[in-house]
């Protein structure tokens, strides 16, 4: 018998969208079981911000269910936060969390901003600031845990004081003077879960006494940009050129506050120029703004000088934080703030109404490396080791790209490559590059306007053979990029 | 010779305000110098909220120094927000974050807030809500955290989920369904900083969402009213009985989200009644308000039986939290959150913007602990030692101050006492205690209206012996509260 021939076709039995199965869901509940499924796919970034979700006449069909069921399950994803509707143009997945908060920024760039794993079939994750967590100095931090538990007194494990633990308050002062140039008192200083949190803390601030807009670099981190507009803020984007950001401009638009990276322009990696640096403290003097110095990854300087920090320069005018974010790992959420005096008592009071303190026992183990000196030797060991995957990265880039401009290599975990034909559309270049294993991100991503197309490519994270491999990789994934082969040399 | 007939008076050589001695100070740089002693005694508590500075001429007087110095050095202050300065009133010292945020509470009662410590004097603190840190299970954490860092990934040191560390959602979800009568599951439980971040996570989305008004639970928690006032939020005090918070008149307050706590209502320990419960959720459902639930000691049950959490009974309405200050340690900043489903995008979007995740290590060592069953045990011996202490209390109580009416005894950290006389001040007696070395909480702190004389006594931290000589050294100090003596017995 020729099953083929005159068959009736079988009722769809199931559905291609995320290969769901209406025989596994139960006779009744059937609305719970496919707003679950839908709800796991969706906080399991299987459907990524900015997916469309089938029209609910077709995915009933497919799934040989009511019509009405759909409807009620995405009803509920939009009760939940999770999708949005629109007339006319279905229901898509709305942006999350750690995505970009900008509802319109594209499908294809929303997989490139969540976090990648090899989940995801991601082997080389060139995320910038991304130290090597692989040397993570487990065994010190236990053995200063230890130490800590051992000496700590039943005081030291009750509520905290919001501006931090005095232990660490002095072993940071004295190492931000050091390593930094800063100058502060353990009465100024301020311990906080990260830059992150600098950010939020100093934003409320500002917002409270109506200063709600804020220069923010351009490029810049967008990640910074997004936080600041969730807490109020309107970032005005700011040039930056060879010199870093552009005081002239900044003073037309004349914002409120700034937030700078001057060691290392973030992702530009630009040195602010001494003439930009004094024009920026005679701009903020002059105007009453708050220039907020992040000072994310200035431990790591492999060519030039130590850069000190601005703040030294102008105490009442400058708001400087740092972090173990990038020099031990982004899990610790342990970093500082120096606000200038002015704002010390507001900061204080939001950080009691945020999260009371920060976590002790983890401040004290700080405090114990930062005193008997580990502190300094993992990061001595961490930049001779950036060093040489700096150095494997460039070697690479030379050959496998060599049509390319590459910036920022004096200092910090990451680069900058300009992709050589201004027209090409560096999201697409990267979404191919994740397609084939490759995580990066779009240079695109950090500007506010429009900029030359390019690639942000850390290397802090990988020995120099993978750094090679994943560099010839991105060559291999280019081809309109890769030089041309001169029939003589070939 | 006679060195003192007729000897030239020397000048005034120091001050007793704060002891303070010019001769200590630089002949360049008073200003520097008295400002930084003013300061550093405000930022230490040796000038607690609402002290008033001498008049600038008698301090100038009485320092030998001029009068513009003292002037300036109070000019500072105010603008370091660390001083109030009012035409006729003076200079006050301003009310800091962890302690109440109402400029108008008297001097007296700030000092009673602050901090204590044997340096102030305080023999014995009974604050409420402290564990025994004594019994913090250091080796317990140190063995945990070795395994935990011996196994972690590289990708577990790197920036986590907002969400928190999966490993410690699942075992939390086990634990609160076990322990607490909770219903969730992984993708529903958020990780933050204490109860503190979940009210000011919640706060924020409310308050976003126009959802100003929030009812608080009259006596009840100072410092969560405060913090909620910190966000933008309207407390709404609402009477409790002895059946818990008082829903008709929650009801005709009819706020957008309301704060209990059931298990175990603080200050007074009631258990919010069967009839209590349904009424509060069948309002919540109708009025579609929220429900904070602070399940903040409700391990600690002595004489009854376990009061499972109200979240259960209505998922979308109910927003349950706890943590491990009052089982563990407050400076772990360890606690859990979980949302009603439609909140908690929003949620996480806040909880990202606000700091990123909470710090990885110590979510795997607690994940550990409860993996292990090492939680567990630790809060076994807690409760056994809890009850012991509790009993103490109790016995000092009946036989030092037979006259006082005690509440709240049948679980958690700390009891209420009535004081027998309802015309007298509280806040008195807590200052005359505090003042003979007995840090306690006056129970009207925690009243907006007002309410019966009495105190709050935390137990937990103390050893039987130490607690009934806290009780003796009490009764010693309040004569009129002691029982009189009958002449046949004594």
């Amino acid at each position: 018998m020729d099953h083929w021939a005159g068959a009736t076709p079988s009722p769809a039995a199931g559905s291609d969208f995320l290969q769901l199965d209406p025989a596994a869901a139960p006779s009744r509940g059937r609305t719970d079981w496919l707003t679950a499924q839908l709800r796991a796919a969706i906080l399991e970034s299987r459907l990524p911000a900015g997916t469309r979700l089938p029209a609910t006449r077709s995915l009933a069909e497919d799934l040989g269910i009511a019509r009405g069921v759909v409807v009620e399950a995405y009803q509920r994803l939009g009760e939940e936060g999770l999708t949005v509707s629109r007339p006319r143009a279905g229901t898509t997945v709305r942006p999350r969390a750690h995505a970009s908060r900008d509802a319109s920024v594209p499908h294809d760039m929303m997989s490139l901003l969540s976090t990648p794993s090899p989940r995801d079939g991601v082997e080389y994750d060139l995320s910038p600031g991304l130290p090597d967590l692989s040397h993570f100095p487990r065994a010190a931090w236990l053995r200063a845990e230890r130490d800590v538990l051992a000496q700590a007194s039943s005081a030291d494990l009750g509520y905290g004081d919001p501006a931090g633990t005095p232990a660490l308050r002095t072993e940071l002062v004295r190492w931000l003077g050091r390593a930094r140039g800063v100058r502060t008192t353990e009465g100024d200083i301020v311990i906080v879960a990260g830059v992150a949190q600098s950010l939020a803390l100093l934003a409320q601030v500002q917002h409270a006494h109506g200063r709600r807009r804020i220069g923010v670099e351009d490029p810049g981190s967008r990640g910074a940009a997004d936080e600041l507009a969730h807490w109020g803020l309107t970032p005005v984007p700011t040039p930056v050129d060879t010199n870093g950001i552009r005081i002239d401009a900044l003073a037309r638009a004349d914002p409120q506050s700034v937030l700078v990276t001057p060691a290392h322009q973030f992702p530009m990696g630009v040195v602010l120029a001494p003439q930009r640096r004094q024009a920026l403290l005679a701009w903020a003097t002059h105007a009453e703004a708050l220039v907020i110095e992040d000072d994310y990854d200035a431990e790591y300087r492999y060519d030039r000088a130590p850069v000190p920090a601005v703040q030294a320069s102008a105490l009442d005018h400058v708001a400087h934080t740092g972090s173990t974010s990038k020099t031990m790992a982004p899990a610790l959420r342990l970093g500082w703030l120096i606000p200038p005096r002015r704002l010390r008592a507001e900061i204080l009071d939001a950080k009691y109404a945020s999260d009371i303190s920060s976590p002790t026992i983890s401040q004290l183990v700080l405090a114990h490396l930062l005193a008997s000196g580990a502190y300094d030797q993992h990061l001595r060991r961490t930049r001779t080791r950036q060093r040489t995957r700096r150095d494997a990265m460039l070697a690479a880039l030379r050959q496998h790209l060599p049509g390319t401009q590459v910036l920022g290599v004096a200092a910090g975990l990451h680069l900058v490559v300009l992709l050589p034909d201004p027209a090409c559309n560096d999201v697409e270049v990267a979404e191919r590059l994740r397609a084939n294993g490759i995580h990066t991100q779009p240079l695109s991503w950090h500007c506010h306007h429009a900029g030359p197309p390019g690639l942000v490519l850390g290397y802090a994270a990988h020995t120099p053979a993978r750094i090679t491999e994943a560099v010839a990789r991105i060559a291999e994934s280019l081809p309109d990029q890769r030089p041309r082969r001169n029939k003589m040399t070939s």
